[in-house]
């Protein structure tokens, strides 16, 4: 199992200007040791490069795939369709409905084939590295202690009285 | 140009339970004289099969494709990801929120990749029939008589007092 | 079928500011050079010009209607009523509801009258003028042509890795 | 002035299956001994007949129309584009969203063509028939009497404790 | 009936920050002719101020009564259960749900109490002031015939092609 | 103080059909031995009722004031207005929408007229009850404890195995 | 019960950004001469600091708590379910969905454990502070006259006219 | 890491009638052959228990934490405030909002303590034991291997033709 400590985390997202909202997830991981990729992968536009990065995603090392998209959000549902390894979706915020539509297309997942879905926009990119150092946590000990650190600062960073 | 009346509308949908929505499509189809055939593509239990399907639609002689589903919906935009054919998406209707869910993944479709939606449910797949066959109309001009007997029956059988 | 290739599509929508929305489906029909006009033709303020427009688009060499509108958005319907020709309809976004109004009064229409509805605002726009060169391409070969390079350099475009 | 008194209210919809909510306003209105006449007209499957029907609405001694109509519900706001008379909207209970998509296509429609829009469903009819009460009321004095015996019961009929 | 000529329009609202909205249906009133007052009367902070005038409406000349209310907006329902004469209400944007709650806080009064609904904020508001003229138009030639010029002078206005 | 222990909650609703959500209140106020009064009182139907209650609420020795409402749900928000005892809404399932709308008509109250809004239907009537006995608690050491068993019995009902 | 006119408001809210909205609360307190408190307590990022206030809020003389939270606000109803006192929430709005989710994360809290659930935002923060004054006001005299006051002097401030 | 085979799944839910969804989530998590326990934990009605149940979860030999919730679903959130493994949530159907409050309840996490929610229902019980099973796979070969055989069951199972 000594491999499983050099898997990595593929942050992966279907245009550049959802980056704006998934670098808060790149940036996540690197404070907590973590390896990772990011990529650019369209399910609509660029559908065989999802089918190649889904089919090839456990022989390269991935261990969690965390999948932003805004809209008719499809990437994470049809990322799970092709690999069983996790997959954690974020909802980008939609310039129209706000991401309620992004919610709701990569939330609703029917039964078979499951999306982890986070919170909508910046705060669901940085819960869902978290949740990925979780899960990598469970086997990787040095993660775990990372984890329990950021959770722990996080803690001790609340104020105690409003001003 | 005499290929294009042998073409026909691909009704397919993500599941048996589906059908019954779906049979209104083919029913109207039937009932216009257009070819069509009936098919089970899961966007998410069988990728495989939905590519092979979206990537030989055009050489196998079909002009529209008619894809039903319900939640995150994502057949009808993945077949519209894989093919330049014209595709219509009937969002079913869902069990918990009654095809807002189904609508919202297949209207909300990114800017680059076309899915033209209809209603939700039964009303929602008689109007795709309805609407491939104004599409088919175009070109072939039976098909266009068929329909508008089709409408100006309709628009008879409208009663003028409610009893 | 020689007339088919000297048919165009029809721009309307219900006033000038939304105009600031359907340029966007203007400019997608000129970059693949399809024939096309753009009017002002609003269901609620002029009835009777919308009529006259239903009721001649056929004689008028139009294969495919795209109508744009928001609010209680009845134009599409309404001229899907008027014509058995393909109807598209794009949702304008409201002020108030965001769009959400216009996207379920367009969508939601009863059997026997279709409207293939497209996403909210640009995209939809966008997307309105890619479904009408994916009909005119089952008939137009150049048409399909263009709409394949357009698609291929759309998939070309997409950056391999965010920055 | 005594034209007036001749005067009805016209209570249309679009098919005979919205007559099990419209019922509940003619049964008002004839219990306010208000005249009224019932037609079923529907913006999509008869638009020549809604067309005949609201431009002889005046001339035809009609003082209020009472539109009902589900989902993509064109019909009050069509009638209202198409006349100057106080045209009034209940919204149908449509089968997937119980009625919110009919409420906002006749709720938010666009300055200049008013629709004064009542509950969802029976409750609507009911009092769409009351505010035309009130309408005809500000010139006939029998309905204001009518009106107000009405409201004097309902007041009187409500229990001091439930049980 | 010679009296109803000196009959006039109340435009009520909860607050001067409404104003901003009603004012709009002030400008139609005036524009068309019609005899109008304007007034803050809330529902909420001024209930007696509330009951005083509901109560002496129709004494006071009012042939309709214009109520704008957001968010809980009780002004318009409370309003007709203090009077029989027309109540129209104009549901004002809200800060935080975009009027969505003060739509349905009108639109949705139970059974007895009618309120004739307008679209949210702007458009509403001058849609009440056209309804309130076809209202009293039935009664008043001269309004009828101001309301028939606006809407031709509206429907004249519509240029032909968007730029 | 000894008056304060004399004190009772008085629980209101517009209708006798809202008994069927608002008896889970009495229950549960009796169950805690807290003396209460049930009374139908109609914001629209009974708007002088309501504004007699309200005025002589405090003089009645009521304590707290519970009203429950569905649709338009007007009664909690005017009784606020015209009392400045403590009210709690409950908002009743509507027919149409589910309580959504009463949800929203009850809690959106403006700024300077509170109302404490529970959950739709029985579990709001339920929680209305116990949220009462927390404020009657204050004060009266008796409600406090019944308040606190109910909470303890409540707590060790829960089984610690699904079966 | 001498020790009653001791007691004081607390005032909690997850984060310092919250204060914000809660600020408008504190005001009003003052204003009324309440005591209170202000704590950041997040139920999330620090639930051992929210099981110790909640614990020990009855003994440290608190009489009333005041929480707002915002998305997944579950800071009211873990207090609630930590201690028998009274308990009302603020829902923040937030970024995305506009306070929606807060306010039915607070308000559909399951029959057991009772939230009196305000309007989200600022004009909910105050009418928190207006409903724990009138929740203190059953008790203490002096709060009762000022709440009275604070009341009459809004009434007044309401405009007759706007301009 | 051979005690981490020796890990297994939690499935808590929050009272007795949950378990109508949830049993789903346990069947699979039986069919993949890895362990589990089902408890009753409510956030709202035994707050202690959630606590103890949450800080001992590590040392218990939990690998995964699965906890359905309706309503104002805070157990999957509060669970995730007290640990650092990863915790799914499944939100329950509820009575009256359908589980669109679930959905948001739980989704809606701010940043720092992340839930990966599935889908409302049986569904999203169904999917919350394949995401386990997925965590699980990464570095239990034995269930990773049962988890792809699932999947291609699944695939295979999926009919051709509709009938």
């Amino acid at each position: 199992m000594s491999k499983i400590k050099s898997k990595k985390v593929s942050i992966i997202m279907g245009s550049q200007s959802d980056f704006k909202t998934m670098i808060f997830c790149k940036k996540v991981l690197k404070s907590l040791n973590i390896k990772f990729e990011t990529k650019i992968i369209s399910a609509h536009r660029t559908p065989e490069r999802m089918y190649q990065f889904a089919k090839n995603a456990e022989k390269n090392d991935i261990a969690v795939i965390i999948a932003g998209a805004g809209g008719s959000a499809h990437l994470p549902g049809m990322i799970s369709a092709l690999t069983s390894l996790p997959v954690l979706g974020v909802p980008i915020e939609s310039k129209k409905l706000r991401g309620l539509d992004s919610l709701l297309s990569i939330a609703q997942m029917p039964k078979g084939i499951p999306v982890g879905t986070l919170a909508i926009g910046k705060d669901g990119a940085i819960n869902a590295a978290l949740l990925a150092a979780s899960i990598i946590g469970n086997i990787d000990s040095k993660v775990k202690k990372n984890l329990k650190q950021f959770r722990l600062t996080q803690t001790r960073s609340v104020k105690k009285k409003p001003k």
